[in-house]
């Protein structure tokens, strides 16, 4: 498998969503959330079964260089692509896929995925690529299916057609459904989650993006191979999500089924499933809390359903209600407090 | 009204359920819980416009001298009474009664009072205890009742009979009550909180134990009135409180209205009545929440009835229902963590 493949991972993310942990300055791919290291740090490791550093292309905000050399000592300085301003996945994707091809020649199969998701066992990751590179080589668009297991509805889903050689031609995408949507994806066993995960020749999606995405196509042929973009040619690339642009228009996407646990850790409340905690923590009558709190004891007395975060000195208290608001919420507290966001 | 009053501060509580702002090293009574000075701080300020610090007894634990000398300067060293270990109400203010009595005569008249309440203005506690040192003189034993303005369950009651001369015979004291009898006494408004501040001649409140707490009186004959106790001695007084040792049995009783606004502040959900805050706080859609975190910002975003204090590197969250039980759960974490207790 190795030196077969090429990996990128897209590390563009400015979420505050894990405030006041994550700043605009370190934002959650940056950060240590789970304990064992940042989620880049283990997002890279784990390509450590499939692919050596010098085939690992790392996707990110400009001004995030020295924090991405800081943690991945050894990434060679030409793998690093410093987005001038975020455009969304299609024109990260497109741009490294040329890269790719520059580089490794047009047939190099591709792993995509973000910097930020909780996954476990690595081997179970390195296994489910290696399936899906079968039918990446075939020129399949390859997406990688969580089964889930429960009623999720803040996820796409994918609709997998019957098992055709190890992996299932895509019959259908679902944007996030609604809540009794979701319990019957749950109970029919039907729909997977849609991972963000993708493995494909790079010549393939270049492809696609040329058939689906014209004036990404054109946009990106003006871009060029450089690992920093112009600002002017890159902030005028259409700003589109994978999944929408390219992934719901395509005839020829297949889904592997991952094996591996998989959890975006979307936010704090997030966080209590995955049974990841910082710091300390003594609990009294106390249940479905999030606490993260690495430098010191936290004690909850009675309480349920809230997070309860300390991070660069100050306090978050927060009902689980308020988890998807709380990117609102810092762009206000932004306005008193500029040095805290 | 200077100088012929004296002062006796119990400053005598162990109080965890501050914890973790409070301490066994550093109880409620010495720490700034509000903003301002600390507690003993505060309470001694008061005392100002009623007698001269000369005339301030403050009785304390054997470990809280330096405590007490560093927060007062200006107490003489001979004011301090260190107790060797707490031994209830009643030991500590016999002793308080000998001691005033051998320095500034059998008649002088004693104001007793807690150490660690809030009260304000101090000019309607001055006027409030300067009403009840006429009663005191002709050797009533006079508490200080505060009218309610809640059905509080926490407190003792009194029921006073008609004013008499600017004062109040009481009738009856009345143990904690239910919440339906708090109630009626608050429709009634028949009945008033033991405020625990009381205004004596040193030689009616030794008269009043010589007739209802005999032990106690021998016991005190013992202790003599040196500033430093033996322990033998005071470990063997009987521990019973002032109010079910004498106020309850005693004949002559009588009580005067606070002029003042008054709390005990006995846990943490107490804090927000008084408005009293510490740290700056940011509160979205949260409400009966005490905050108290000096060091730095806290925000609170969409919880209510609960409490979170940051203090000695601990962060507490405690739903309000658990106040009363922090200092049987504090007693759990001192096994783990003495360092935190």
């Amino acid at each position: 498998m190795k030196g077969s493949l090429c990996a990128v991972v897209m590390a563009g993310g400015r979420g505050t969503r894990f405030w006041p942990a994550s700043t605009r300055g370190r934002p959650k791919q940056f950060i240590d959330l789970v304990g064992g290291g940042t989620m880049l740090q283990m997002t890279v490791s784990r390509l450590s079964g499939l692919c050596g550093l010098d085939r690992v292309l790392i996707v990110t905000g400009a001004g995030f260089a020295d924090e991405v050399f800081g943690q991945i000592p050894g990434l060679p300085v030409s793998n690093l692509l410093l987005e001038p301003m975020p455009m969304n996945t299609s024109a990260c994707i497109g741009w490294a896929a040329r890269v790719a091809a520059d580089r490794w020649g047009p047939d190099t199969v591709m792993a995509v995925m973000p910097s930020d998701h909780l996954i476990s066992p690595a081997s179970g990751f390195v296994d489910t690529i290696a399936r899906a590179v079968e039918p990446a080589r075939q020129g399949w668009l390859v997406t990688v299916g969580v089964r889930p297991d429960r009623a999720a509805t803040g996820y796409g889903y994918i609709k997998p057609g019957d098992l055709l050689d190890g992996f299932h031609p895509v019959e259908a995408f679902v944007e996030k459904p609604r809540p009794e949507v979701a319990q019957a994806f749950l109970e029919a066993g039907s729909h997977f989650w849609n991972a963000g995960i993708f493995v494909w020749r790079a010549s393939a999606i270049l492809g696609a993006i040329s058939e689906h995405l014209p004036g990404l196509s054109d946009g990106l042929e003006r871009l060029g191979t450089d690992t920093s973009a112009d600002p002017v040619v890159y902030g005028s690339l259409p700003a589109i999500s994978i999944d929408y642009g390219i992934m719901e228009r395509s005839s020829r996407v297949a889904m592997v089924e991952a094996g591996f646990a998989w959890d975006d850790i979307g936010d704090w409340p997030a966080l209590r499933r995955s049974g990841a905690c910082r710091g300390e923590v003594i609990s009294l009558d106390s249940s479905d809390c999030t606490v993260w709190n690495p430098d010191s004891l936290t004690v909850m007395l009675g309480v349920s359903g809230i997070s309860v975060v300390r991070a660069g000195g100050v306090i978050l208290v927060m009902a689980d209600d308020y988890a998807q608001k709380l990117r609102d919420v810092v762009g206000r507290i932004e306005q008193q407090h500029p040095e805290l966001v």
